[in-house]
């Protein structure tokens, strides 16, 4: 069978290596992007491959996504279209409404329409909220604390009772912070963009001890191409590395490999950033690896390979 | 302190109902109605108490819903507002997208900007999807088969995100079935309906052993005022009552409350009758239980009642 595969959001950070990847494998991708975070730069070494297109367009126009779908006889549908700043939906939450839980409905009303069976969901582990404990597995409660989780979690409910009522398969991952090349925002975007304008001091928000599992997006879109094309039903992995890597190491490693040996690193007070950010969060991957997945990296080594790649050491 | 409260779709059966009950205990009632499936003149005895108001307009006009809201001093909403047709919306599902994630959304945007703390949310026993067994209780996870448990499960979401984010104490039942006056679809309605028609035949989707458990709304509407003046936090309970009714009674009850002993009772074959509808289901309501809240009247009791209430007998 033919591979013809469509990726909202395919000019964003993630969306943008997956499509790079998707050309190895398939016959033809089509990345639909908004361009709110998404941007062109992140697929002009794609835009030669006569198997790609790059479609200006918001998935929440469900006729022209439909018509994207029709003329393109799209098979496989990628969804990794949201807002992916938590702390921008925080202030303003209905963000979050608009470009997450509604997006999803609208690209689960037009696969019904056209009859498309498979998609990929990208979901986050904020599914769970992650204030009353650790080692969340697939089995745990969805508590989102955050308007994003919260989204997220509506985008899950949303596609289980479509892919009953129409017979869809849909493959979820929940993951942690996901990094690599052409990051938009995040700290490490941010500790970078910050000493570029001032190079003698970085100062962080917290006390540095903040950690989270951060894993390299090579690693999570070889997990989706591994698993989407045997696909049968609703399944959903957690899907990240095991160990985190604390603020305060992000910012030394940072300082080191920009060569700011002079520079003083400032640490606020108190363990949590903002509102619906979680200080620390732990989940179980067995299941995961059940399939043979592994990450390559861990988030020690996906930290660093990020701030190289973004100081194109890489 | 005063309870000014904010009935939407308090216009609907068991939003009317629950107006009622509310204007013995409190100092404002405000109906909020689209009038999509309430009706006018399910608040018409209530009209005429000075503390009650009937305002026809959408929740999800938040200009007008925040107007209605500080105008009226609200300090309690209670959240009825959804579509409750899961058979239209099995048909066409963006009923649902529309009429009940995104009015929780407009609800939880407008107390946010309006700063009120209070919330009451109507959810349903379909967020546990209900296919893969029973005995759900309130930690067993949410897989939605249907349109409605899913924009239900993802209202429920939304609650827990603005809750954390906003302080809001909000207290969510799922429940079955409810029946009682008043009520606009679903068996009891459409039997009695289509035996005005026609009293020498009644036909039934399915064979008949379809069983599912009927509350009346006077238990539901006692539970709700019960426990929501004092209510801290997100607290989720299961409400219902202990034994189910199977069609095929429902039928024979309503024949014989006609005086129909003539009328054919036929019935198809088949355990469900549309997709994502469910032939069985149970839930444990220990939790409820422990509030000292039990319902009055059993399935049965309720469904007798039901009838008897729509044939003017009561």
């Amino acid at each position: 069978m033919e591979r013809n595969t469509l990726v909202i959001g395919g000019a964003g950070f993630i969306g943008s290596f997956l499509c790079k990847e998707l050309l190895k494998v398939s016959d033809k991708v089509i990345a639909l992007d908004n361009l709110l975070r998404g941007k062109k730069e992140n697929v002009k070494d794609l835009v030669s491959n006569p198997k790609f297109s790059l479609i200006i367009g918001d998935a929440n126009d469900v006729t022209n996504l439909k018509k994207i779908i029709k003329d393109n006889k799209i098979n496989y549908i990628f969804h990794l279209a949201a807002n992916s700043d938590i702390q921008a939906s925080a202030m303003n939450p209905s963000i979050e409404f608009e470009c997450t839980a509604k997006t999803t409905w609208s690209i689960l009303y037009a696969m019904r329409e056209c009859g498309v069976k498979n998609l990929f969901f990208a979901s986050t582990s904020a599914v769970y909220g992650e204030l009353k404990g650790e080692n969340f597995s697939e089995e745990s409660l969805l508590e989102p604390v955050s308007y994003y989780g919260s989204a997220k979690a509506a985008s899950e409910a949303f596609i289980r009772s479509y892919s009953y009522m129409n017979d869809f398969n849909a493959l979820i991952f929940r993951f942690p912070n996901v990094i690599g090349p052409n990051l938009t925002h995040g700290v490490f975007f941010d500790f970078i963009s910050r000493l570029k304008e001032n190079p003698t001091e970085l100062v962080v928000l917290g006390d540095g001890s903040q950690s989270k599992p951060y894993m390299h997006v090579s690693d999570l879109v070889r997990g989706i191409l591994m698993l989407i094309w045997d696909n049968k039903g609703v399944n959903t992995y957690n899907i990240g590395v095991e160990h985190d890597t604390p603020v305060r190491k992000i910012a030394e490693m940072v300082v080191r490999e920009m060569n700011l040996p002079n520079c003083k690193i400032k640490y606020g007070s108190g363990k949590i950033g903002w509102k619906g950010d979680v200080p620390h969060f732990s989940y179980k991957l067995d299941k995961i690896y059940s399939t043979g997945w592994k990450a390559s990296m861990d988030s020690d080594e996906a930290s660093l390979e990020t701030i190289k790649e973004a100081l194109g050491k890489k």
